[in-house]
């Protein structure tokens, strides 16, 4: 990978951060390009999130590791990552709090996990540019003078994990294709969708299109050995949708689910 | 990679159809699970387009092939794909003329170039999911009493390897995503746009938005040694992206490109 022009000046003094994508949640759709992101680093930062959830996503993240270091010569520094506490009432303003945490916390771990030269990985789940906020974060230490490069390797997101393993294609001919989280969803009308992929729900918003003629394509814990799938009807799948999706958090203490709703 | 629940009979004797998505032209960009597949194909169906652009696509999937199958013990069943002649007058028609044209290529491949209980490998560019009529080809194959398993493995698409290149996220918070194609974008006041993705342009749609206060992030080639990148306001960049289409199709012979229109 040719980095010569990002760097700026003295590149041997300058930290380097690598944000990889390293695919929805099974360890055979990391990338070549991830691989060698991963066996360039020296240094992982490992953000936390508080609560349950976490064994089964660090268990996965430690295969990738350890099938692409073996060696294990490479640090861990890790922090908790700040809650995200979304309050309705005031929504951009507790995003942008929540994200100005994340952001210092990142800073933090910059400033003394890792010394001048050295090469920080980020392992991002899905694709870095998609619903992550690090990327702007990262823009963001820059614009306020840290001395920083940093490099984005794209990963497979649970949008495509969703689409090969249901073997549905995401647009018909001609038509476009729409990506949206529940919270939008919940402003929109059924004739506003012809294609429409929902990341980060958990809370089942399709439910409310029941009675349109919509068809969903639905999955969850996607790549992964606990994988569940199901596509129909909406009218017919999403009362047993939204079932799961309860049975699921409660005996998995979290879920993630991605779907795609369209115009039959 | 289970497939029990795919197969319904004599599995011995049935045919399989992998679709391997490869990557946007970077052959690092392609994952574990393509690798793993392009190892267990006995025969790649190679659908050549008639004209320009062959030989680049041509050596980027040699080279793709080549590492992960040193062995070469593979066959190649070649087919020339139909052109795509798009009358704007009847779009519809001749686009289904088109795909039905290739189906019927495609099941002739099937009949003629694998043997019962092999596997057929697809490599496709990009993802399989997004802007590709295979996965629609098999469905019909299948509908129509074809004896026929098939999966699909995602791979990185250029809208990812454009916003990894340009280190820039699709959305912004609490924002949603449209993927379209120039031929809609034509119909569309820059007023519709958040953050609009175009895909299979080729021809600078985008200039009659050079009056809005659009950001373009542009780019060709991507991932592959002729890659180009653009970023910043469309009012400043469209003349000068525009020009660069030409020259670049002049000097290929053909182009890909891809872009990212967000609202300032």
């Amino acid at each position: 990978m040719q980095e010569k022009d990002r760097i700026r000046h003295d590149a041997s003094a300058m930290k380097t951060v690598l944000l990889i994508g390293i695919g929805a949640g099974h360890p055979d759709q990391v990338t070549l390009q991830a691989i060698q992101a991963i066996q360039r680093t020296d240094v992982f930062f490992v953000l936390e999130k508080a609560g349950a959830g976490k064994d089964t996503l660090t268990a996965a993240r430690h295969a990738i590791l350890g099938a692409a270091r073996p060696d294990a010569g490479y640090r861990l520094a890790t922090a908790v990552s700040p809650e995200r506490r979304i309050d309705d009432g005031a929504y951009q303003a507790s995003i942008d709090g929540w994200r100005g945490a994340r952001t210092a916390v990142l800073a933090e771990l910059i400033e003394t996990g890792m010394r001048d030269g050295e090469t920080a990985g980020i392992l991002v789940w899905g694709d870095p540019c998609l619903y992550d906020g690090t990327i702007q974060s990262l823009h963001e230490l820059i614009a306020a003078g840290a001395d920083l490069a940093f490099e984005v390797v794209p990963g497979i997101s649970s949008v495509q994990a969703l689409t090969a393993a249901h073997r549905v294609v995401l647009n018909r001919v001609g038509e476009a294709i729409a990506i949206t989280t529940a919270r939008q969803l919940a402003r929109l009308n059924a004739a506003d969708i012809t294609n429409m992929v929902v990341m980060l729900d958990g809370r089942a918003a399709f439910t409310r299109f029941s009675d349109s003629d919509l068809e969903i394509y639905w999955g969850a814990y996607l790549g992964t050995a606990d994988e569940i799938l199901v596509a129909g009807p909406l009218r017919d799948r999403a009362d047993e949708i939204a079932q799961m999706i309860d049975e699921a958090r409660t005996r998995h203490g979290w879920i993630m689910d991605t779907y795609l709703l369209r115009r039959g």
